[in-house]
């Protein structure tokens, strides 16, 4: 039986992962959640699932689901706040695997913690593995912790990656939808609404995340991920645009052979994936392979999504570089949302920062925090810089 | 060193394996070739590689070859012939891999004189499987040895496989160009000529090979070879029409994973990866990701491929049913490149030789040639009285 730690709970992946849970009684249980702000959902999922702890953003709310839950006979769950509730949820002696899925770098104390504590992970949030993923790989390398990734693209190359050894592997191919813009014309750009970049074609996902799948900096951080995730260089990953978002991803071997991964666009697929590893449960998660007609690829234009060209950049470079693209996009992205910056201001906030960022490699999760937030503070001054402009 | 035994040194495959052998010399080597008509292809083998044996078809071939060596001084390469020729290659004790690539039943004594003798195979005759599959496989077994496909779709699903264990395959798909009849209209297949079925879109093979493409038999052998090798139900065996042949196959998992391996078209790959598993060697046999643009897929129209829905018949009755359709199929070829019957009565023949083929299971490899003799018989008498009414 796995007994997991959900941290990020209510969220997409969160909720998704209760779901499986849910279908397979036999296999999972929750020991503890860890969630943010949403205390009606967290409230619920607690009701549901007696968890032994429960996390929220803050001690207020963290007060009140106590309240809540006090008022609805719930005694035997203890109601934990912030970065050392979520720290507790990720190592309570209970759990035997961890869902991290916190969205951004307020999930990272927790998943290093978890991997200190020698907790398998499941790894859904690509934020930890962008900014601290050489000291979260190699201290899950030297406590001997699987790392299994959620991300859809990430677990289509570990299941690619088991028909050979990782000296086999040419390099490997993330699949990008290509977002809404893949025909846009490049003049229009600075014309595009939230509203055009939160239609996502193939996957329903968190705003942030859709925004970044328009930008395709959310390929780049995923090329970055890999790249720490699979110890390869970024020369060795490699991108192709494929609208249908079937492929998953492919790995390519020395010898010629190419295997790839197919299957439904739904996150409880790969998250079934790594609770389960390496069984493979039956699911109802079906792709009618015999309604296949047509799959498309085609190159990335790096003209045209220059976020992709930046998250390279910040690859090759390494240390603070991830850190600080991960951070100026998150910035640009919620400045893009409110109207503040025009959608090519996204790019153009998170070159300003790297050009202003300093080539040092933090060795701690306290110093790659202190990075993330210097690189917040710079975004926001660009972003600040570019509204005055406007 | 793995030290080959060719069956099948002239043919198509053959000069592909020694092709592979020629590129690694130092993982492989030749140890043995079994010819069959082609002495002067024999000859220039024997002098290039020089075997400790080389086999042709019949003795007076034998005679011939072993003279012409004698006159080029080669004498330390020992002439044989016939059935006892092919398995004395196969059987040899310094060969420790046997790749069986005689076409039709006449690869069958040698193959299971290899499997007996404990010798690893590489199998790029479907025949065998297709005849004696039962027979081998359980032989195999009892003897834990590993039979290793060279069909590239077979190749594909034992790559796809490693990905999971059998209990958890859903289903496997072998991919199939659909031959260059694919869009013909259905009225026009009794006027297809020879030189038509023999252009095949996206694979140069043997002529009998391209045909049963041309009529999708060759994807109906490769249905019972599957589920011999795979040890499978033809009804978890699928076919899906995809006329690029880019996807080589594909294996769907009960979690709704489906795997797939994607190469390039040419033989020499499956070979390599047959000859040096479980290792992958690096090739130059590249690829090009990155200029693919479409792949398309679509179902397998059993009107128009009848052969297609008798070799699924023929599984499902199993015993000496695949027997007669592969033998019956071998002389209606025949027939049809010799003109004596049209397109449309290749299929013709198998059904009227599967009506009168009997339900028994031969048990040994004697018997299951005598069924091959007795179905081939059939099949003349089915092919004499359809020419007689034209």
């Amino acid at each position: 039986m796995k007994r997991l730690a959900i941290l990020g709970s209510t969220g997409s992946i969160g909720q998704s992962t209760l779901s499986i849970v849910e279908s397979y009684p036999d296999r999972f249980s929750v020991a503890t959640l860890a969630a943010g702000r949403n205390i009606d959902s967290a409230f619920e999922q607690t009701l549901r699932w007696h968890p032994r702890l429960v996390s929220l953003a803050t001690e207020e709310l963290a007060s009140e689901l106590a309240s809540r839950l006090r008022a609805a006979g719930i005694t035997d769950t203890e109601v934990l706040w912030g970065s050392g509730g979520s720290v507790a949820c990720a190592t309570h002696p209970d759990v035997n695997f961890v869902v991290s899925a916190i969205v951004g770098v307020a999930g990272l104390e927790a998943t290093h913690a978890a991997i200190l504590a020698g907790k398998p992970i499941g790894l859904a949030n690509k934020e930890c593995m962008v900014a601290a993923g050489e000291i979260l790989t190699r201290t899950a390398r030297a406590g001997n912790v699987p790392l299994l990734p959620i991300d859809s693209e990430h677990n289509a190359i570990h299941q690619c990656m088991r028909v050979g050894v990782a000296a086999e592997v040419k390099q490997i191919w993330l699949t990008a939808s290509g977002g809404p813009f893949r025909r846009l014309p490049l003049a229009d750009f600075d014309c595009i609404t939230p509203e055009q970049a939160l239609k996502h074609p193939t996957w329903v996902m968190g705003r942030r995340i859709t925004i970044d799948s328009a930008t395709m900096l959310n390929k780049g951080l995923e090329v970055i991920e890999a790249c720490r995730l699979f110890d390869l260089p970024p020369s060795q990953v490699r991108v192709t645009v494929h609208p249908q978002s079937t492929v998953h991803s492919l790995v390519e071997y020395v010898d010629g052979s190419i295997l790839a991964q197919i299957s439904v666009t739904d996150m409880r697929l790969p998250i079934l994936y790594a609770l389960a590893y390496p069984e493979r449960p039956a699911s109802n998660l079906t792709f009618n392979l015999a309604a296949l007609s047509q799959l498309d690829f085609e190159q990335p234009d790096f003209a045209r999504f220059p976020c992709l060209r930046l998250a390279y950049e910040a690859a090759q470079k390494g240390g603070e570089h991830p850190i600080a693209l991960n951070a100026a996009d998150e910035v640009a992205v919620e400045a893009f949302l409110d109207r503040r910056i025009p959608f090519n201001g996204i790019p153009r906030t998170i070159e300003e920062v790297l050009e202003r960022t300093p080539t040092s490699h933090p060795e701690t999760i306290a110093g790659v925090l202190a990075a993330d937030s210097q690189a917040r503070e710079r975004a926001r001054e660009a972003v600040q810089q570019a509204a005055t402009r406007v």
